[in-house]
């Protein structure tokens, strides 16, 4: 621990220097500019020219920094600094990927800011001449948004053995194109399986509104939402959108119709326990004038409480078949992703609030309803996952907006605990 | 009139003899090849390749029959047979292009039979050495169903003078290749403005059950239905489709889902006399994790009495302020067609229903609820409209069919009405 982390009680938002705090807006500015778009947001879905352009940027920074640069097999990007020869890493990041038009926060300050706070603990180990338990690895994992190639997450989780390797490079875009043909030209298609894990950390801005309107700063978070998360075929008959008399209609999009006003209906029967929504909808054949024979849509429902959940699985369950009879078509719904409230491991939220105590932020417990890189790393080794507050809770849209106060405080907060974890605060659990 | 058209008492279900029902079945077996899908229906979208080879073989039949090709600006397809040199023409025909899968009898049936019928009328002049006074034209029509290429009934709608050329020839597909880009290459696109018509005829399959259900063979079109149609634009806010609170999202795919369930509530409320649709819709940015921001939907009110459809048209206005509060969304209404019932001309009904009696056909007057080009046509020309059954009204599906009996049947009384026609039999109109 060293003295530049006391907070004078007249600093602003933030206890970084000038210097570190400048430092990081101006490297996030650059960084924002990587696919922008015209409205202060950015497009940068996985492995588009933008999302390539700009981990050539990161390799950059990172190797300026004197770190190595690794991909794993499935295009996970590494920036390493092996201070222990053969010691495993503590491996903090998040992703730069976006959705098609989506906000310049979410993910790519995480991946900043674990490279200052890497940077900085570096640096910090260099003029003590401490050395850690564990080595330090900056991660920019690939394709967390799963807008372009489904599902999300696709990175983490191949790193953590939840998705085959072979699978995820056989996904296609919406064009026919794999996730290995996008990659190959990359160069970002390593031969390894990336560096050992110790433990993780990932902070993000909330994409909620819970951290601004009780005034907190730092979001320590215990655990994720449980989810149930639906790919829903509607299947009825192509026919004359004129002609065919309506009792004889098979219209799959009117059963897709009634499906998302019922997903909206069911979450207003759990207010603020329930979230639910549909994202993603195809039409067949999509034509001017003709009934639609398909109808292939993605259904979430995301809860806070596990018994809500089976009590609104029950519900869609038993609303299928009255949906099926009134557009006489038939629903086959195929669950996708299942989940129960999964906690991060609370010696890890615990190490955090330390943390955030001792630099003197507002900070309290919060559930993540999103999903994150650090939920499936939790699966495989300690992890510490941190909020910093979204202005308006507005995400997944270019008008996204954290407070540089705020996201500077993350960067201090993140910086502490990635320190104390490089010195064995968690333990030495390893994948 | 020639004895040929006498039907024997122990006729099949055609007045044809077999020489003729033989070579119109083979030719429209060919025909039903181009595009052909594997479930026994086709995919012909205007001017994709398969279009561009059907119209090649129509083409080079109507040559071998003796008929000079010629095309328009809009690459409207003609088959011209100048007996009276001068002379305005029966234009006679339908379209060959189809839906994305769509069946083999929509349109294409049309064309081969104002073919087959123009064919034999020529032959039966040439040996009673009788003079018509109008010409003979087969035409197949550009993109009459506006999938590729919106709106629908493109080339007749150029042709009448209903839609500019150059409006019609810069429209673009999903891809952004215009219709003049599309046409260009094909050789289709003349420099002309086709042949000047005296009257017109065309024959479809009815696409509904009616004539089916009544066990009548020949529909005598009386009218169209009367239609609203609208471009629905649904604008929400982007957001995070698991994070954003119920109350906070601005759900464009959600107002989009009411109103496709309103427009099916609405057509049941006036039972057999509204019809209602959106056949087509689509989601921006449609991501899995994204509240939808913009939803742009086709829908179509078409219906069988004006009074009803007026109040629909208010019903709909009424629903459109509930579905807004309901969903935060704002929804805009541009109403793209506005038609009336439409009637055509009674002497052509008449004229169609004495050839149908003549020829011992179970007929019966009829609406069209579908679009067809001969709806342009009838606001310039007097126009014959004829309808042959739709087994279980089955259309813009593969499964689309008609009894072969049936087409013959239909053939039998479109060759009869021609042949009065091209004798001046609803007098000299031209345009």
């Amino acid at each position: 621990m060293t003295t530049q982390d006391a907070r004078p009680s007249n600093a602003p938002g933030h206890g970084l220097d000038a210097g570190r705090a400048e430092a990081f807006l101006a490297d996030f500015a650059t960084m924002s500019a990587f696919g922008a778009t015209g409205n202060g947001g950015v497009d940068r879905q996985a492995a588009t020219p933008a999302d390539i352009e700009q981990r050539r940027w990161l390799q950059s920074l990172l190797e300026q920094h004197g770190l190595r640069v690794e991909y794993d097999r499935i295009g996970n990007q590494f920036g390493l600094l092996e201070l222990v020869p053969g010691a495993p890493y503590v491996v903090v990041g998040s992703h730069m990927d976006s959705q098609p038009t989506a906000g310049r926060y979410d993910g790519a300050y995480g991946v900043l800011a674990a490279t200052h706070a890497i940077v900085r603990i570096a640096e910090e180990l260099r003029e003590t001449g401490e050395l850690p338990q564990h080595n330090l690895a900056v991660v920019n994992w690939f394709n967390e948004e799963g807008s372009r190639f489904v599902p999300s997450m696709m990175g983490s989780s191949v790193y953590t053995g939840l998705m085959p390797l072979e699978a995820a490079l056989a996904v296609t875009d919406h064009d026919g194109v794999s996730v290995q043909q996008a990659l190959e030209p990359t160069g970002f298609l390593g031969d390894g399986d990336g560096p050992v894990a110790a433990c993780c950390a990932e902070i993000h801005i909330e994409q909620g509104r819970l951290l601004e309107d009780s005034g907190t700063t730092i979001g320590l978070v215990t655990a994720s939402w449980a989810a149930s998360k639906y790919v829903v075929t509607v299947e009825g008959e192509q026919s004359h959108s004129g002609a065919t008399v309506m009792p004889d209609r098979r219209d799959a999009l009117l059963g897709a119709s009634m499906l998302v006003v019922f997903a909206r209906e069911l979450a207003d029967r759990f207010p603020g326990v329930l979230h639910t929504a549909v994202g993603q909808l195809d039409v067949y054949p999509n034509s001017p004038v003709v009934v639609a024979s398909r109808v292939r849509l993605l259904l979430d429902l995301r809860c806070a409480d596990e018994a809500v959940l089976a009590e609104a699985n029950e519900l869609l369950a038993a609303e299928i078949a009255r949906i099926e009879e009134r557009a006489s078509v038939r629903l086959e719904l195929e669950r996708s992703h299942e989940w129960g409230i999964n906690p991060y491991q609370p010696e890890g939220v615990a190490l955090a609030r330390s943390i955030a105590e001792q630099l003197g932020y507002p900070h309290d417990e919060i559930l993540t309803v999103a999903g994150h890189d650090s939920i499936n790393m939790k699966e495989i080794v300690p992890t510490v996952m941190l909020f910093v507050p979204s202005i308006q809770g507005i995400s997944h849209n270019e008008g996204e907006e954290t407070r540089d106060d705020d996201a500077l405080a993350g960067l201090d907060v993140l910086t502490g605990v990635v320190r104390q974890l490089a010195m064995g605060g968690l333990g030495a659990s390893t994948r």
